[in-house]
């Protein structure tokens, strides 16, 4: 074998030992059995209870068993019939339009197990849309609802025994659509890959948020794809969200471009504020990120009593607030602690009796199965 | 093999078919031989000048013999020795920083073959700067400018039988720098990989471009990335891009964010305007790619006897110029022939005796050894 040769194989098996050493630092050694997708376990009837330790989940990688992959090819407009395959790394041309121009897309939804150890998917279909609508503005292709929820149940079922035990946490499965064709110019990929993997996390709840406001950098523009889940919107944000940590912040709000002005979301939840019996959050407008959990909470609330309003918030409008929260798809409701801007923080409410703890009980309750599901929102696959 | 092994490997092999088939589109078959990176061929001893059809090269990716890759590990800072490998696809985990939030950074350069066959690149050293510039943007780390250099004399070395003969066209290396390790929450990317491979283009210079102004979408915003080259600036506009094409237009002019008014750049070139001998272009100023063309023209020009400003060019002084030309890599320069805007389409001089003739002329001297280099420009690489 060639020296080339060689290395590339090398470089390969470093990327290999990447993985591998992730599922080593989070999980059990016995959990990592050769399988494949014939195996039993690709209809969930192996299940290890001990194959993680639960209680210590975050949200942070761990690779699972298997994948979802479909794909369109050069001169097709539609995803063909996608399979499971095992979780592993994928090959990519290094001229391919995802590594080359960032188009790519991407989504994020939960599979939960109940007290009743039935499994619930929350609304897929919505992520399904919204990938739809993505699709439309990056010049994909993009596969159909049912392709998509499908790939969902699918990649769901055969993580199963990744989906951590009730209240535990749940299996995050995020969805990619890619364009994986090879291409010099800068145009749309002549092919398109559709992934789904899988990831078991915690409940993310490890106390209030607590933000900077950032006035320098914008996540968004009018006219750009702030209102889709483009994968160009989240590293352009990094060094913000980096300088917001550094100084001891959870996170950054971001202002909205055109005016500098009002709030927009932070770098990857939408924000809410609670002023007596009314719930305020910005307007989607092709700024913001149509959350599904926003959308949920929005109904949920209004369900309860409280007056939602969807309008543009000035920055100064949170000095006045009882409480701020954030929703999405990774935090499900979050408390805000506090938000920081130029030497000024203001506190808020948070904990037992506020207004975003009641939310998070009612939309946790329909997601697990403890609350009964009026809307049609539950999507039981077992 | 289980089911799943050999799905995956038909999604493997599917791709690899993607390559060949865009390999056999453009090329004589019998260039395609099975080559090791121990082979002469790496020092560029075999020499196949009827490898393509030199006279039919476009702006379109042909697969090359070598792609150079270089790691930097987790935990690490810097960039470790690289190396040559085979081209071929590289393997990727599915939630590496790239894939997921386009954590990514590209470059193109060229390297020329001149009338006295020697082989010549064109300030490679500009381009490991806009890396670095960019890395430091984007929170990756980013080779030295001495690990990059090397890099790319040694991509164009190895794949010296596909840099097109002296008027034919160039070989064009595209550098990569990507965030490739797995990564679940917005975050950057524990790993990363820079990558330059290669395609030999032609001189694209099929007649003047062009322009419809597009007064929706913003290809940039003051605080984000249009100053530097990440990959995430270009997929966002293709439907702009798409739209403009479909019209009959080559690209489209993006204006500023800020204020709407200003021209900024387009697609993938900078733009300037002649008015007598005054030659005027778009500021650097966080929002526009500071090209490394745009930067040598200005230089060119200068040295000419033209007056040089860079400043605010309002869309509606494009009326009132005698010439417009662009600048990029890819493009080198290139003179616009019209401009259309609501309707109103203005036409400028182009062809012989123009100021963007003058100053393509020296230009592409420069680069290909016809005009002696006073300024230290061109790295002569064999």
């Amino acid at each position: 074998m060639s020296r080339g040769k060689i290395r590339s194989l090398e470089w390969i098996r470093t990327l290999r030992r990447g993985v591998l050493a992730t599922k080593l630092r989070h999980c059990s050694r016995n959990a990592i059995g050769v399988q494949t997708a014939s195996d039993a376990s690709i209809n969930g009837d192996q299940e290890e209870h001990d194959l993680c330790n639960w209680d210590e989940l975050k949200f942070s990688f761990i690779p699972t068993d298997y994948m979802y992959v479909m794909k369109c090819s050069s001169g097709e407009s539609a995803f063909s019939q996608g399979h499971l395959t095992r979780y592993g790394n994928v090959e990519l041309s290094p001229s391919s339009g995802v590594l080359n121009y960032g188009q790519g897309l991407l989504e994020g939804l939960k599979a939960y197990r109940g007290d009743d150890n039935r499994i619930r998917l929350f609304r897929p279909e919505q992520n399904a849309l919204r990938m739809q609508m993505g699709a439309e503005r990056m010049c994909m292709p993009s596969p159909t609802a049912e392709q998509f929820v499908s790939s969902i149940k699918q990649t769901a079922l055969a993580n199963k025994r990744w989906i951590p035990p009730p209240g535990k946490g749940s299996l995050y499965i995020r969805p990619l659509l890619l364009g994986t064709g090879p291409i010099l110019g800068v145009a749309p990929s002549p092919e398109y890959t559709f992934l789904a993997y899988a990831s078991p996390v915690g409940n993310y709840f490890n106390g209030p948020m607590h933000f900077s406001v950032e006035d320098k950098v914008y996540r968004a523009i009018p006219g750009g794809t702030g209102g889709i889940k483009s994968i160009t919107n989240y590293s352009p944000i990094y060094k913000a969200l980096t300088q917001a940590k550094a100084k001891g912040f959870t996170d950054a709000i971001f202002l909205d471009a055109a005016t500098g002005k009002n709030i927009e979301e932070a770098t990857a939840c939408n924000i809410f504020v609670v002023k007596g019996n009314v719930i305020s959050t910005p307007p989607i407008a092709g700024t913001i990120l149509p959350g599904i959990t926003r959308k949920s909470i929005i109904e949920v609330a209004s369900w309860l009593g409280y007056q939602i309003e969807e309008r543009a918030i000035p920055l100064e409008e949170l000095i006045n607030v009882d409480e701020a929260f954030c929703t999405g798809t990774a935090i499900a409701i979050k408390p805000v602690g506090s938000v920081t801007y130029q030497g000024q923080r203001v506190e808020y409410k948070t904990g037992e009796g506020t207004v975003s703890e009641k939310l998070r009980r009612t939309l946790t309750g329909i997601q697990t199965g403890r609350i009964e599901d009026t809307m049609g929102w539950v999507v039981e696959i077992e």
